[in-house]
C-alpha cells in the first residue's frame, strides 16, 4: 500500500561509502492509488487492491460511567489502547506462494525498535519502539525481522537471518503458499504509563486495566473478534442509510476526529474525561463542549456532567461587568473559563489556559458566551439524561447563570434587550470575543451579537421549559420575558431584504449563517414541541430567521463560488463543524432546503474541500479559508454531524 | 546571551492576519559572541558578558556501588537529575534598574508548557513542560510570566499580567535595583517516571528517591551549595595544571560527552550502569567500555565488575571457528557480543543488537576483540581494584577466554603465531571485524591485525602476571609463551625502514598509529613495572613500536596536513578517543614525543576541529574524516583523555 516512503538510510551514519557490505536488495513498490479502493466508515477503514486487503478496526464504546458500581469488567475490554488490524491475501488464484508482510520504522528520537523475543512463546509476533508503541500477530506462520532497509529484509528468504537490532524498520511477515488465503490478525497497541498531566496528577485510565503493551497485545488477541463485532456495531449505529456517501464520509471523519481527541485518564479513585481541542491541545474547551456535547449526549451523557461539575468548582469565576466606554463597574455574575488548560497542563483554578486581558481580538474573554455555554449544556444533559438527582442539586447555580445573563445583557433591568451589552471586567479595557476568535467582528466580537443573542433566546427559554416542569411558574415567566427579548431585538433589526445584520448596531453590513445555531440548544433543550407548532410562541422568530437565510444564502454573501457555506459574509474562514449544525438547524428545525441542501451540492463542496491534496494530510479540520484548512486541524467540535441522525430518527 | 532565536510565532496558527491584537514587543537583542567570555571546566561552564554572568554547574560524583550497605543516604543526593544554573548581574555601578531573565520554548510536541503554581507559596519560581523538564529559581524577587513571543513579556511591566497558559515560551525574571548585585539560583531538574526499557524492566535509580520533578527542584535549593562545591572538588581533580589548556579543552568535552551517555537505572533491587555509545545509542558497548574502562577504573570501578558480569550471564557465546577458505570448523570458545542492546531496547541473551552473519564490514562479528576486550577490563578491574574475592570466583572464565585467544589464533598449537587466523562461524562466510568499523581493512579486519596481535600481547602479559601473583607458574609459563608469540611475529614484519604493517601479512601498505594501543591495558593491567625495566622482556617490542613511530608519524603517512593525527595511513578517518589513548602510549609508556606530541601541535590541531564552525554544535565526537565529524557523535570513548592525569601523576 502507498503508506511509506524509503527513508536515507540509517547505515550512512555508521559507514562511510564504500566500507560497508553490499546486501541483495528486493524491488519494492506499492499498488498504484488508482488501483486502491477505500471503504471508510467511522469505525472501520478498509484499503484493498485486488487480492490483498488491510482492514483497521477501531470500535468507538458507549462508555458507562465508571463511578457507576460493577461497570469494571466491561470497562478493562472497552479501555485497551489499541486498534485492531486485518492483513489479508487471497492466493486462492495463485500459483505460487507470496509473502505479505506489515512493518514500520519508529523516528529517529525516543526508544529503539525491537523484536519482542519473550512473546514468541506465546505464539506472538510483535514489533515495539520500547513500551510505548508496537504492533502483534498471533498467526503462527508470521516471524519478525529487523534491518536498516525493508528490501533487505524482503530479499532474504532465511527467517532468522536479519534480527539485526541496530535496524531501524522491523517487518512482521508470513508466506501464503500457492492456493491459500490467509488473513493475519494484527494488534496495534500503545502505552504510556505514569502520570501525564501536571496541574492535577492524573494517569491514563487503561492503565488500571493493563499493566504494559504486552498485556495489550495479549488482551487484544484474546478478544480481537468482540472488538470486531463491536466495531461493526457502532458503525450500524451511526451509518444511517438516510445519509448520502457525501454526509456519511463528513460523519465518519468527524467522528475519527473527535475519538483521536479524547483521553479517559484517571485522577486517584476518579476518571476524567478529556477532549483535547484538536491541534490545540486545550482541555475540555467550553465553546466546543457545547457543540460536541450533541454527540456525548448519545453516546456517553456522563462526560458532560463530569465537565460541568469541573468547571463549576475549579474553572468558574465571578466578575463585575462595564458597558462600553463607561467606567463605571456594575455586578456580573457566575460565569466559566474559556477551557481548564493546554497540551495535558491543567490551568491553575478559576483560569484558563486562553484569556488574557487588554485585548479586543483572539485571546481575549468570553465570559457572556461561557456562561450560556455551561447553561446549555447544563440544560441539555439534564433534558436528555433525566438526571433529576443532579439537577435538583444545580437549581441555585442556575438561577445564577440566569442572573448572569441578564446582567451582561444590560446591568440595569429596564435597557434588557435580550442582546449582549456589557463586557466582564477581566477584558480590562479591551472587549469580550466568541468562540469565533479568528473571524472577524461579524462572529467573533460578542457585544450585539446576533449569534448569541439567539443562543440567549434558546438558553432562557429550555430554562423556563424546566421550571414550568419543575413547579415554579414565576421562575418560568421571568425566563421566558427575557427569551421573548431576544426574539423582539432580532427582529427589530430584519432588514428590507429579510436579512439580519450579524451585529444588532448599526452599520453593521456582515449577515452570518451561525444566526440560527442556538435552534439546535432549543430543539435538544427540552422546546423541541413548541418550534413543531404551527403557529406557536416561537412562530416569529423561526420565520423571521428562514427569510434570513432566503436572502444571505448566495453568492457574494453566504456561500462560496463552489457552492460550499460561507459562515460570514465578511470573512472567508468558514468552520465544518458549525456549517455541520446549521445544516442540522436549517432542514430539521427550519424545514429550509436552500444554499444546496436539497441537492446535497453543499455536503459535496465541503467533501471536495476535505478529500483536497493541500487538506487531506490532517483527515478532518475545522477552519477552512475559502477552502483550504488553515486552523483547528485534527479538532474534535465537527461531531456536530451526529445531528444529522436526529433528522433520519425524525423522518422514521 | 546568544542561545536563542525568535521563532515563529505559534499565534499564526490561531488567528487571521490582521485579527489579533497587536501588543508592544520590547527589542530583544544578544550579546556578541565577541563580547563573551566562557570559562569551561568539566563540571563548571560559566558564560560572562560584562557584568553579567550564567554559570552551569554540573557535578560528576564518583557514584559508590549501590549494593553496598549503607550508600543511601549519599546515593539519594548524588542521584538528583538536575544541573545547576547562577544568573548573576551586578548592578553595583548602574544608576538604573535593569531585569534578569531566564527562560525556554519547549518544542511543539509533547507536553505544554506550564507555571507551576503550586510552588509560589513555597517561594519558588518555576516552569516546566509535563512532568518531564523544567527549571526553577527560588529567589524572592523573582516571577514567572508566559507567551508566544518573549518581547511581549519583556514590554510588559505589571507581573500579573500575562500568565497565558497556551503561550509557547516561559520567563522567569527580577528586577535588580540600581546599586544592587544579584545572584539567582537556578535548578533545571529532569524526570522520567515509570519502565524506560525494554527487554529488561529498568526504571532509572533517581526515581526512588525523588518523587517527581518539584521535589527534584526542591532538594536541588536544599542542596544548592553542596552540588556547586561538589562540582568545584571534581573540577580539582581533573584539572591537573600539568596540563596544557588545549588538554584541559579536551579533558572537558570528553568527560561531558560520557557523562551524557550514561544512566544509571534500577532493575527490581539492583542498579544497572549503562553507558550507551553516544548518537548510536547501543548499551554498553564492549569495544568502547575497554577505552572508558580507564576513566572507570579512576572513578566508579564497580560499573567496570556490574558491565563484565552481565556479558558473562547475558551477552557471552561459545562458538567454532574457522580458517578463511576452509569449511572445517574447529572449537572455537567463550567470547562476548559487542553489545546489550540499543536505544533502551534490550538486546535477546547471547546476541547484540550490532553483529550479523554474511557480512564482511561493518555490522560482522567482533569476536576475536570482544574475549580480548572482557578479558582486558577484567585484568584492569582485578588490578586496580584489588577485588581478590571477583579475581576467584571467575578465574575458571579467566582460563577459558585465553584458551579462546589461542583457538582464534589458530585451532592447530604448532601453528600459532600470536596472530588472529581465524573467524567465528558466526560470520557465515563473512569476516571478523574490529572497533575500526567504519575504516578500511587496515584496522577494519581482524585476522592478521597488528592492532589486535599487541592487545593480544598485553592481555596475556598481564594474565601471566596475576597468575604468578596468584601462585601457578605452569599457567603464566603459557600466557608468557603466546604474549612471546606476539612480539615474535610483531618483529618478523619490521620493515626496512623501521615500520610495520597494519595487518601482518603480505601486500598490506597501510600503517597505523593504533599498533600501540595495547600498551595502555599493559600499563595499568599489572605489567607496569616491566614496561619501565630498561632491558626487561618487553624492550624489543617498546623499541620496535618507537621505530614504527619515527616511521609513521610524518605527512603522507599518519600525520594530516594540520598536524593531526590520522590513525592510519590509508583512510582518513580518524577518532579522537584513540587518539588521545594513543598520545598517552607514546608520551607516558614509549617516553616518544615526536608527531607535535612535544610542542603541543598535535593537542592544538585536534581542538581546532572539535572547534570549527562545521564540528562544534556536536561539542564532541569522535570520528572526523579530514577533521569534519561526521560519525560518533556525543560519544562517551573520548575518556581516555583520563589517561592524560597518569602522566602528570607519574611525573610528580
Amino acid at each position: 500500500l502507498p503508506f511509506f516512503e524509503l527513508a536515507n538510510s540509517e547505515m550512512d551514519r555508521f559507514v562511510t561509502e564504500g566500507q560497508g557490505d553490499d546486501l541483495p536488495l528486493a524491488p519494492l513498490r506499492h499498488c498504484s492509488w488508482s488501483d486502491l479502493r477505500r471503504d471508510f466508515s467511522p469505525c472501520v477503514d478498509r484499503w484493498s487492491c485486488g487480492s490483498f486487503s488491510w482492514t483497521i478496526h477501531s470500535p468507538y464504546y458507549r462508555l458507562p460511567d465508571p463511578a457507576l458500581p460493577g461497570v469494571d469488567g466491561v470497562l478493562s475490554k472497552m479501555l485497551l489502547p489499541a486498534v485492531f488490524g486485518v492483513l489479508r491475501l487471497d492466493n486462492r488464484d495463485e500459483a505460487r506462494a507470496r509473502r505479505v508482510f506489515i512493518g514500520y520504522q519508529p523516528g529517529p528520537q525516543g526508544d529503539h525498535l525491537r523484536e519482542n523475543w519473550e512473546l514468541r512463546q506465546e505464539g506472538i509476533s510483535a514489533l515495539s519502539n520500547g513500551a510505548g508503541y508496537g504492533m502483534a500477530c498471533d498467526h503462527p506462520g508470521c516471524w519478525t525481522a529487523q534491518h536498516f532497509d525493508p528490501r533487505v529484509l524482503l530479499a532474504e528468504q532465511d527467517r532468522e537471518r536479519f534480527h539485526f537490532g541496530n535496524g531501524s524498520v522491523g517487518l512482521i511477515s508470513c508466506m501464503v503458499p500457492a492456493g491459500a488465503c490467509v488473513e493475519l490478525r494484527v494488534v496495534l497497541g500503545f502505552y504510556r504509563a505514569g502520570v501525564v498531566t501536571s496541574g492535577r496528577s492524573a494517569v491514563y485510565a487503561y492503565t488500571r486495566h493493563h499493566a504494559g503493551l504486552a498485556d495489550v497485545w495479549r488482551a487484544g488477541f484474546v478478544h480481537f473478534e468482540d472488538h470486531l463485532r463491536a466495531a461493526a456495531a457502532a458503525d450500524a449505529a451511526l451509518v444511517s442509510p438516510s445519509l448520502s456517501a457525501d454526509q456519511r464520509f463528513h460523519l465518519a471523519q468527524s467522528v475519527r476526529a473527535y475519538a483521536g481527541s479524547t483521553q479517559l485518564l484517571q485522577e486517584g479513585e476518579r476518571a476524567l474525561w478529556v477532549v483535547n481541542e484538536g491541534e490545540y491541545r486545550m482541555i475540555n474547551t467550553l465553546d466546543l463542549l457545547v457543540d460536541h456535547a450533541f454527540w456525548e449526549l448519545r453516546i456517553h451523557p456522563w462526560t458532560l456532567r463530569q465537565a460541568l461539575d469541573l468547571y463549576l468548582t475549579e474553572y468558574a469565576y465571578v466578575d463585575r461587568v462595564r458597558l462600553p466606554g463607561e467606567a463605571l463597574a456594575y455586578p456580573g455574575g457566575l460565569t466559566f473559563c474559556h477551557d481548564m488548560g493546554v497540551g495535558n497542563a491543567f490551568s491553575r483554578p478559576g483560569h484558563s489556559c486562553y484569556e488574557i486581558g487588554g485585548l479586543k481580538g483572539c485571546f481575549s474573554y468570553m465570559s457572556a458566551e461561557q456562561v450560556l455555554n455551561w447553561f446549555a449544556v447544563a440544560l441539555l444533559y439534564v433534558e436528555k439524561s433525566g438526571d433529576a438527582g443532579w439537577r435538583d442539586r444545580n437549581m441555585a447555580v442556575f438561577f445564577r447563570c440566569f442572573e448572569s445573563c441578564l446582567q451582561r445583557d444590560h446591568p440595569l433591568p429596564e435597557l434588557r434587550d435580550g442582546v449582549v451589552d456589557a463586557d466582564s471586567e477581566r477584558v480590562e479595557g479591551g472587549a469580550e470575543i466568541t468562540t469565533y476568535d479568528s473571524l472577524d467582528a461579524s462572529l467573533g466580537q460578542a457585544r450585539r451579537s446576533a449569534y448569541l443573542c439567539v443562543k440567549s433566546w434558546a438558553v432562557c427559554s429550555c430554562f423556563a421549559r424546566m421550571l414550568e416542569k419543575a413547579g415554579d411558574p414565576d421562575a418560568a415567566f421571568r425566563a421566558r420575558e427575557q427569551a421573548k427579548l431576544s426574539v423582539r431585538s432580532l427582529l427589530a433589526w430584519v432588514q428590507f431584504d429579510g436579512s439580519i445584520p450579524a451585529l444588532l448596531q448599526d452599520g453593521c453590513s456582515s449577515r452570518i449563517i451561525s444566526v440560527v445555531e442556538g435552534l439546535a440548544i432549543a430543539w435538544h433543550g427540552g422546546v423541541q414541541d413548541e418550534l413543531q407548532e404551527k403557529d406557536g410562541i416561537h412562530a416569529s422568530l423561526l420565520a423571521s430567521l428562514r427569510g434570513h437565510l432566503d436572502a444571505v444564502m448566495c453568492h457574494g454573501l453566504c456561500l462560496f463560488p463552489d457552492g460550499a457555506w460561507k459562515l460570514s459574509s465578511s470573512s472567508v474562514n468558514s468552520w465544518l463543524s458549525k456549517v455541520y449544525l446549521c445544516q442540522f438547524v436549517c432542514r430539521a428545525i427550519l424545514g429550509w432546503q436552500g444554499g444546496g441542501l436539497g441537492d446535497g451540492q453543499a455536503d459535496a463542496a465541503h467533501a471536495a474541500w476535505l478529500k483536497d491534496s493541500k487538506n487531506a494530510f490532517w483527515a478532518w479540520g475545522d477552519q477552512f479559508y475559502s477552502g483550504v484548512l488553515r486552523g483547528s486541524k485534527y479538532y474534535p467540535r465537527g461531531v456536530t454531524s451526529i445531528l444529522w441522525l436526529d433528522e433520519a430518527e425524525k423522518a422514521v
